[in-house]
């Protein structure tokens, strides 16, 4: 079993300098534990509670800087993409695809993302069972592609709140594809405040913790130098002078989990 | 305060054939009530639960059944749309778009059919407050468009299970806008038979008398000569058959309701 | 079908002046719509959010002061019971036990109170299902009572928060006992002031006339002539002042419903 | 911080020879680890789903059982209590009494449990937020009783489904009080099987992995020689054969969150 891995990013992408400048400070976090990461950033939030709030750098200028990281830093990159037509030129500029929450079930959207033959990191919607991910990812595998990855962002209950069921990990597992756990996005309030989401940052790594003891490919982490200030995602990422010391705990729960042979 | 109206229709076209046998089908049931409709029929299933399910006929032969229905029976007809590119397109053919529960936080979806100057029903997402459906209605209301309709299809409850609180109504209605109650997605149980959704049909005309007793502008009902053998959403289709009856029913309710002052 | 009754009264007993008060008031409320109600208080709130809170006058002052509200105003009385003791005593001053939601489970409670002959209304449990009260009407069944009420008081969801499902009323009459719609609880927060239960007043009569419409045995409402400051469920009673109106709103919806052979 | 305890036992009492036999098998299963236990058992089943099932061996026997464990194994013993007069009676048998998820806001039972001075371990109803809990802590703390400890058996999730919400671990622990996860109660589906309440056995391990990553104070599992056949809660216990591994494994989490600093 290889070792956990993680996508790290600033929930979008704000201008080139501020990616090199999470890039860098993100690959700082990583070194000490040597753990892998992919550097994840959206170019649109195509989806925000409300009309007023900022959109992001657009699909042109977004893809490219997420290709200048991707060579200066020798990392993967990944993105969000939104409509059919986006997959393939993103696929040209990064390594893998991510399907959004809300968007899981479009069938065009996920043919199109698998046929460009990236990775797939798809997100389970906050309205499906983690067994009802097994028709998802046989959509995407459809077209052939093998590289799927099946992600958990919580689950809705009740109103504004979202909880993870973790048991839905080792379900998602029971598929064959590898399952990534998004510590940031599970602790969401959605809706929360009014015109934006709220979320209870402190949970993050508590969650984090606790789904890679029960055996995750994948932690996915959003993260900010300054999050109170961050354009969108700002109550549920992790400031960046905390990550060295969450990757670092997150890793040793990892070693231990696979130490015991626990990891499905 | 308007008679409540109806949105009735098979869930996805099948033939231009089958969609004026029903269009005249539903004209029979609801003449007797004096009960004004608009005809609703999908050209593409497009968020299945699986892949290996009937998706309909396609946009361009459903958008020239819909307008043929328009013509021959001088109803306004309501169809789906799923991405930005289809809204210009849809717009010329039916009265109505309706924006899926799914993509009902989609920012480019709903500001192209705003920008279309059709009405918009725009379904709220079964991840979703109703007190959330403030923002959605605002992003399509910056376009200038003032036709639009919030309708209530459930609410995420565990898992494969949905809930209607009917709370949501009057909180939805407090917007200004019109409110719909889709009587027939709202008892679906989303992904309960493995590859497609189940729902218990029985429950549809309970629940369209209770909204309609709270107070709506609208219901929604999809509705199938032979549900069982439709191609999509037969657990929850009413008969066609048990239609008139239904209709009936319905419009006593709501004129009590309006006799007595209650409808938001 | 015998027309809709309703259980009416405050949330608990505050004097023998005040029961009468109210008992007076509702009588008047109740008569222009020829409505039979019984007549509802608590004399112990046994399980409050709080400690710090009022728990009522007890056992015996709230048993005296029911058994003379039967006898002055001529109305059958209800009072809930908390333990199994408490039953055969509470069933000679009043006419129907009442089990709490929470106790719903109990089984030495169910039997002591279906022993004394008197009839019994249970209330769901807020974690049960619908189709799982028919083995609670079991239990109480099993001392030979038949005079067995289930009623619903909403629904967990979330935190904090209740959902009232309106298909339970037609699944839990389908166990062959009468159905009662409790409007005020079921619109309550739990827990959602901090050390007191919060709940929005408005909606209590948006969801009566919703349960009345699906069909139901009887409506339970607790009300109050200044619930602002009444010493428990303040927020979710009704004003007094309120009653007659929606009375004669319910029974009007009640008549519609039998009407149409709607009823369960 | 103190190593994570556990309490352990099968769910309800057999006979003196089966409790011997369980206490037994738990030892050997807790030394190699060194964990120290606390041995449960209950002797009645006071709320089970339905009249037919089996409820234990009563008051007097099944106490003289525990007390004889206590003084056999030299462990200490918990049993849970159902009405306020069985607790200064089993306090005399037993060192911890446990107040069941159902009965947690009943106040009369916290006040005789807190009156004995014996150690308390409340569960958390499935019907309240974890921060709730602090209103149940304050009325067993209000009898001087410092004894006390919060237990998470998981929160009501749709319909006969229940989830462990791990933030509430956490929230629980901000009372100041220690924190209990219950790994088989949390898996369980409540009247899941019609009659009884069903559960995915397999997941319990996973779920109280998580807990110990998370960190707490203690997890509570049930354990029996033979699930499937055992009178109560088969299909949530863990069989005794895999006791040993689990807990090895759950201490090795524990060592690792205590190193980090990571116990709340």
């Amino acid at each position: 079993d290889a070792p956990v891995a993680f996508i790290l990013g600033p929930c979008q992408l704000e201008s080139l300098a501020h990616a090199r400048m999470m890039a860098e400070r993100i690959t700082e976090a990583c070194a000490p534990s040597g753990a892998r990461f992919i550097f994840k950033a959206s170019y649109d939030k195509a989806n925000r509670s409300s009309i007023g709030t900022e959109r992001g750098l657009g699909i042109d200028e977004g893809l490219t800087i997420l290709a200048k990281i991707r060579d200066e830093f020798g990392v993967p990159v990944l993105t969000d993409v939104h409509e059919p037509g986006q997959c393939a030129v993103a696929a040209e500029a990064v390594d893998v695809l991510q399907i959004p929450a809300f968007l899981c079930r479009q069938t065009d959207l996920l043919l199109a993302a698998g046929e460009t033959g990236a990775a797939v990191n798809v997100k389970k919607g906050q309205f499906l069972a983690p067994w009802d991910m097994g028709n998802v990812a046989s959509k995407l595998a459809s077209t052939g592609n093998e590289r799927i990855m099946l992600c958990d962002r919580g689950t809705s209950f009740g109103y504004n709140t979202l909880v993870s069921d973790l048991r839905g990990l080792p379900i998602m597992a029971g598929t064959g594809w590898p399952v990534v756990f998004d510590a940031t996005h599970s602790i969401q309030q959605p809706g929360g405040q009014g015109t934006t989401s709220g979320g209870e940052r402190e949970f993050a790594p508590v969650m984090a913790r606790a789904a890679v003891a029960v055996g995750v490919s994948a932690v996915f982490i959003e993260t900010h130098q300054d999050p109170d200030n961050a354009p969108s995602d700002g109550p549920n990422m992790i400031p960046i002078s905390e990550l060295a010391g969450l990757i670092d705990a997150l890793t040793r729960f990892d070693a231990l989990t696979r130490e015991l042979s626990l990891k499905p």
